[in-house]
């Protein structure tokens, strides 16, 4: 009988991880939050990832539970932990990436490279840390933020005071140093129950607005000690924090080459896309044979450069699909990966990946063919 | 609205159709001819592929009829297409398809390198065959066989006797010369309803039984002027034929280095199946792109050699999912695509791909995860 995969929410990485889910003969079922979503063809189940009596019927007849997204609630996996449903991530693991300001603590008890960063629980408290940190910081919400939502930059503390009077009591909100960084990286690690991990080269991201925009991998100008050090600094926080299936660790490269990490994600992740056809084992089916505790495949890249690139909003016309023809005919060599979601005004609703040798050449025809599906 | 593709028969073909659609975000639905075949997540209707009413209403709401076999009556093809269905590869040339008489007398008429052959009434034509032609011929069934069916290499017209007895008034075999041949070659085209064509590099096909075992793609020791003969002779059928969709034109090279024209198949192809991980874009996304009158994608080898092993039979205990484990853990670079299928002893049940630089390792790494699968 076939392994059965049952993923929780139904966006566009549950549809991405369908392709290699039929390739290796898997069963994937999607408990979807509505009909009609990007990986609806495998939509089984409709319904509140909220609700454990939803979650628990979806879960009753497979081998592994993973999810599209890192929100479903606490109590939720761990009733279906003790139901004894293989859940992963699991919820210790998730623990972490549901909370910024746990994520800080733990990777600071595992002597990780971080920004500079602080609880903050009322106005004199950030105003002390804007003071002791050049003057700016970045606040965040410890939850509910992605994209840049939940993120913002302030170089005084009534610039959150939104924030810090909506804090429940004994809640606190993230302060950050606000990093030097000359360019934002990402490394990626499968890690499955077992223990075994393979960690996939660092890859460069470039962020418009606060959400991903491209990804070259691997890294442009990485040496050897850059490409190790970011691979510890993701096997260490995999293992450290016990995630089972991908994980993307977003970096800062400094000015005076230092790395920091940014943020964490438990999941196939923006930054990984380049590997459905950059990478001999793209992330998605890594993902599925990470939480299935199947042996993980091959990371290595297949070309010298793969370059992708989101396509962000859609076209004004409001139909992604009336654009492939015109972006197929000019970029052939385009790999276009669409989510099946309606357009809107900075919304990811697809990407596309091109590989080759010439770099400037294969951002040129990224680049190129995903303007054709937006404006 | 995404574009909506309706493909008739629910096996492999169509199966291997779904990645590539769901990526592209293309609507695909499947006729499958009962339920739990290897496409059944893309099944929206079960029935007959021989009664015009079902299919006429599988494709009331597609924007394209296409197939995972060439089986479907001639009365219902053209039926489809006076109902105003866009259907590729059309009924003019899954004519030639269909009857492997019509091909040869088609592809003469295209001046076509073939082997030599005959239409057969009786024993008498036979046996003046075989004597011109070195004593033996390969007699076929011009209707209904694959992989080795309904083909038989005789040295007698006795031999035949079966075959010839059972032929209706007027109906005739098929026999042609025992090529003298050193290897057999595939040349794959993709071809669009507006003519537009891309061909993918010529081959090297391996044959057990009748039935295909491995590939190697490009073809080894290929010269250019074979490289260009093989393009040239996929192209002329491709465009003679009016071919839509993929091609595969199955060839011999023979000792004196000509090339012969063995079998056609309008359709993605077992030797096609290197290309979803070895090509730029796989003959599965490229017949999608090809029945929808979408441009064509670049066809070029994404590594220098990728090899494809069929598993043939599958595993003795019944379950190809159990071997995954072992095959993934020896073989973490290599691609395995199931179909879904029970396993019995000779069928194909799903195959595997490996890429890389050094041929001798690549078809080792090929064939040892193919053997997981196996016995």
């Amino acid at each position: 009988m076939s392994l059965r995969v049952g993923i929780v929410g139904g966006g566009q990485l549950a549809r991405m991880m369908i392709a290699p889910a039929v390739e290796l003969g898997l069963d994937v079922r999607v408990l979807a939050e509505q009909p009609g979503m990007s990986a609806a063809i495998a939509a089984t189940a409709v319904g509140d990832y909220r609700d454990l009596e939803t979650v628990r019927a979806f879960a009753r007849d497979v081998d592994v539970i993973t999810f599209d997204h890192e929100h479903v609630p606490q109590d939720v996996l761990r009733a279906l932990v003790a139901d004894g449903v293989a859940v992963h991530p699991g919820p210790d693991a998730l623990f972490f990436a549901q909370d910024k300001l746990r994520m800080r603590t733990k990777l600071a008890e595992l002597g990780m490279p971080q920004p500079v960063w602080a609880a903050i629980s009322d106005a004199a408290g950030l105003q002390a840390f804007i003071d002791d940190n050049g003057g700016r910081a970045v606040v965040k919400t410890p939850r509910g933020g992605y994209d840049g939502k939940g993120v913002r930059v302030v170089s005084a503390a009534d610039e959150a005071a939104d924030w810090i009077d909506a804090l429940e009591p004994g809640g606190q909100l993230l302060a950050e140093e606000l990093v030097d960084f000359t360019r934002e990286l990402a490394q990626q690690v499968a890690r499955t129950p077992s223990g075994a991990t393979r960690a996939y080269p660092v890859v460069e991201t470039v962020q418009r607005g606060g959400v991903c925009a491209e990804v070259i991998a691997p890294a442009p100008r990485a040496g050897d000690r850059l490409i190790d050090l970011a691979e510890q600094i993701g096997v260490a926080i995999a293992d450290g924090l016990g995630v089972t299936g991908m994980l993307a660790v977003e970096l800062f490269e400094t000015v005076d080459e230092r790395i920091l990490i940014n943020e964490l994600a438990m999941r196939p992740h923006n930054s990984g896309h380049w590997s459905q056809d950059g990478a001999v084992t793209g992330q998605f089916e890594q993902h599925l044979r990470a939480v299935l505790d199947l042996p993980l495949g091959e990371t290595a890249p297949r070309a010298p450069w793969t370059v992708m690139v989101n396509i962000l909003g859609g076209p004004a016309d409001d139909t992604l699909e009336s654009r492939i023809p015109l972006a197929l005919a000019a970029h052939p060599a385009v790999k276009v990966h669409t989510y099946g979601k309606a357009p809107r005004p900075g919304r990811k609703v697809g990407h596309v990946n091109v590989s080759g040798v010439d770099l400037d050449a294969v951002v040129s025809d990224a680049r190129g063919a995903a303007a054709h599906f937006e404006g």
